[in-house]
């Protein structure tokens, strides 16, 4: 087994244009998980947002910290700690912050194919 | 999409002989998940535990209340909130409150094939 405080793991710009969002990538395949990645997204301040996007994998989503909102193109769901999140595979969504302290949720996707980079790293 | 407080998901005693805990499971096959599924685990007071279990799937845990340790029957590791841990297949564990207030990790499992059924649930 392997432990740590998720603050100790890097958090990274993501890759995808106009995210105002960090990631720190917790759980890997690189870190021997065969099946999912578990991260934490981090959208700092208020207003600041991940755009709508969507892509072929879901996100399970956990919220501890903040205060946020998860919207698709036709519907917005308020967020705070303690609150869980399911966005299916294909399926328009984003985030943002509407609160005054850093937004901050585990996002669990499945591990993709080797050659493969999820959008967020 | 769909989103929830874990609160309002029952807590469920687990299948497992001996386990002083609670499973909540939020994310589910049945709910539309397709690879992982996403459940809150409660152990709620100081040295109740999870006992030594091993199973053919891996962990990945974030603790977001309480205090605890994961053990292997080799070593042991203490967690508090922000602490993520990865059990991998096979690997024999278990989980200790430490604390004196619940203590409450995420913890996600791959999907079984339809007809089999986790320990836990």
């Amino acid at each position: 087994m392997f432990t740590g405080h998720y603050t100790e793991v890097e958090a990274k710009a993501p890759g995808m244009a106009g995210a105002q969002a960090t990631t720190r990538w917790l759980i890997t395949r690189e870190r021997g998980a065969p099946n999912f990645a578990l991260r934490v997204i981090e959208i700092a301040g208020r207003g600041e947002r991940i755009p709508l996007h969507e892509h072929p994998y879901e996100h399970e989503i956990f919220v501890f910290e903040g205060r946020g909102r998860v919207f698709s193109d036709s519907e917005g769901r308020d967020l705070e700690p303690g609150d869980y999140a399911f966005v299916p595979p294909g399926e328009k969504h984003g985030f943002e912050n509407t609160g005054d302290s850093p937004l901050r949720f585990i996002c669990v996707i499945p591990i993709r194919p080797l050659g493969e980079r999820s959008h967020l790293a």
